[in-house]
């Protein structure tokens, strides 16, 4: 009953700061270029994905391109608002209200001045949080630590998903940090929490956006149609509570969801951008999105099995760590990434032979602990 | 093909002030009053209606009542809020995604310090706006004056409405201003913006929250099962451009898809909650809702057609000029007294006999003029 979705155009502009554009520059640029790039402009739906923009944002940012009639839905969910847009997306599409839609997110951190607590409102327990110093990072420093201790493994193999998601994103032109890096530089880099240093955390002074064309007629274009074959979204902790937190809990359980709609297995899939907000949050994925076993992920990464080359490459584009975090425009980024990996068009960084690509966003709020929301979708060719 | 999508509970908490209850005291119950209301709490996803109050909201609010793990959307659409995440859910519902969930709207606008200026960002016409003295309450002035002398009326007609409005009020326990006035009261209130007087602008330092459990399976219980049998949502300009400021096109587009959805005319529906910021805003509505002709609104009102008793009665609630106007909340409020009144069950202020009610939010930005939202939404018995 429910139709095919695909995705007739996907752009987005490099990810750093843009001091000199506003947030109409890069909302307008991602989607005109997603327009370019669908050959095709009959949109019967807008959805914009932003945390930090206010009212009515959508609005306001397609105004002075004219686009304005149609349906426009504004969404947030933290890290995963621009995932949550293309899931909403998706379910009208396959009902059949629209047959062509167009769904971005932005976001311009760098104007925020840093750091995102006073933006953070009406909550006790984000203040106690921040009172005590749980923030994010120190949250994720906590998994470092834990994961450390009950593998039996050094920093060394945290440091090593910052090696190998540098390395991709210095041949990706969309990315803010183009440098590689050793592991040497990354455990010499500034502590941030201890065992995470300043390179295992994804840069947040970091302005962008990323917009896709998505739609239930197959495009008609030589290239081959990506189509969304899974999509979920989900709510919850970010880790199932005290007794481990290293079970990532939330998210394998959005996976199942976006797996089970697929109809595939963590085995078919060739390609991944997932949430490395942090170093510890690649590892714990592998194996939260079962592309390894309970407890195989260090050895996963040491194989180079995630690297460029490897048997199913994680954050071909840099990932969230060298590619940049502007929140609302992550999920859609990586659905662009992943639109060109399959296609064939990502030059530089091209995995070769992937059919079955995956996006992951887990995200919260400034600690995020228990109010977690998390984000899968697949694609396919 | 797409199910039928029923109201199953339906709740709100008092609008006011409310000083002594955080935003998660609001949400919580009128969530709370809703699942009670529907005797069931089997919801599979929750949709969160608000404005301005930050990142994962819903999830942060739910956090205690242990709701965590389905899927959650935080929605934003400026007035429109609260209608736009109904709208959302019923997508889904008739989709068949979900069988039931969850809609609330939440605004705490009085812990804001008054004005929503400082939170209204990047945007330059906003500030162009804003250093004109163009808000919200001057554009309706604009549109209050223009029509009072197109149409030869006075200021009267106006006042009419306020009058109307807050004697359904003062019959609301529900309602911020519970005060009869007169149209001799209205006039002489503090002018705010020429031809609006401060009694013909809806009170916006005000505190409140609504919820819905929507469901395609029928409800069980004794009441009058109500339908959603129209739900459309569009963006636009508030008025179609200088050429007439007195056409409220956005509103009369949405509303012509949400007819046309539920098989119905104007002439079909018995009691309306519409968007009443500004007195001037019901006359505009009566006529871009097509309650009476072009040119009509003025007599209709004079006739007592919209008045409790009448044969349409427009804000039996007291709409946004006496019950208040917390943003999200609004539009799923709206929706919330409709039910009610299908269900005869709103004590004091019931319209007898109506089997289809319409609500409908129009709103945008501080100015809003060319950014605007609009939702309509028709639910029968």
């Amino acid at each position: 009953m429910s139709r095919d979705v695909f995705i007739a155009g996907a752009a987005m502009t490099p990810f750093g700061r843009h001091d000199t554009r506003s947030m109409q520059d890069l909302a307008q640029a991602a989607v005109l270029g997603a327009l370019a790039d669908a050959d095709q402009n009959r949109i019967q739906a807008f959805y914009n994905a932003n945390v930090y923009g206010g009212m009515v944002l959508g609005q306001v940012l397609m105004r002075d391109l004219g686009i304005t009639g149609p349906a426009l839905y504004n969404v947030e969910n933290a890290c995963a608002s621009g995932a949550t847009a293309v899931h909403l997306a998706c379910q009208a599409l396959r009902l059949g209200l629209y047959d062509t839609v167009l769904v971005w997110g932005v976001e311009q951190l760098t104007r925020l001045g840093g750091g995102t607590i006073p933006l953070q409102r009406n909550d006790y327990k984000t203040e106690l949080y921040a009172a005590q110093g749980m923030t994010l990072p120190t949250v994720y420093a906590m998994r470092g630590s834990r994961y450390l201790h009950e593998r039996g493994e050094t920093a060394e193999i945290l440091a090593r998903i910052a090696v190998k998601n540098r390395a991709h994103g210095a041949r990706n032109p969309y990315a803010q940090q183009r440098k590689e890096v050793t592991v040497e530089e990354v455990l010499n880099s500034r502590p941030v929490a201890e065992p995470l240093t300043l390179l295992q955390c994804c840069p947040s002074q970091v302005d962008g956006a990323a917009a896709l064309v998505l739609t239930t007629v197959k495009p008609a274009s030589a290239r081959r149609p990506v189509r969304v074959l899974g999509s979920a979204v989900q709510s919850g902790h970010l880790e199932a509570g005290c007794d481990d937190i290293l079970d990532a809990e939330i998210t394998a359980r959005t996976a199942r969801l976006a797996y089970e709609e697929a109809g595939i297995g963590p085995q078919d899939v060739g390609v991944v951008e997932l949430h490395d907000a942090f170093t510890i949050a690649e590892l714990l994925y592998y194996e939260a999105l079962g592309l390894c076993g309970k407890g195989g992920s260090a050895d996963m990464l040491r194989r180079g099995d995630t690297a460029l080359g490897g048997r199913v490459p994680v954050n071909p584009s840099g990932g969230l760590l060298a590619k940049g975090h502007p929140l609302g425009a992550t999920g859609v980024a990586q659905m662009v990434e992943i639109t060109w990996q399959l296609q064939g068009r990502a030059e530089g960084r091209q995995v070769d032979g992937a059919r079955i690509g995956l996006t992951q966003c887990t995200g919260g709020g400034i600690a995020g602990v228990d109010h977690a929301a998390s984000s899968v979708h697949i694609l396919g060719v």
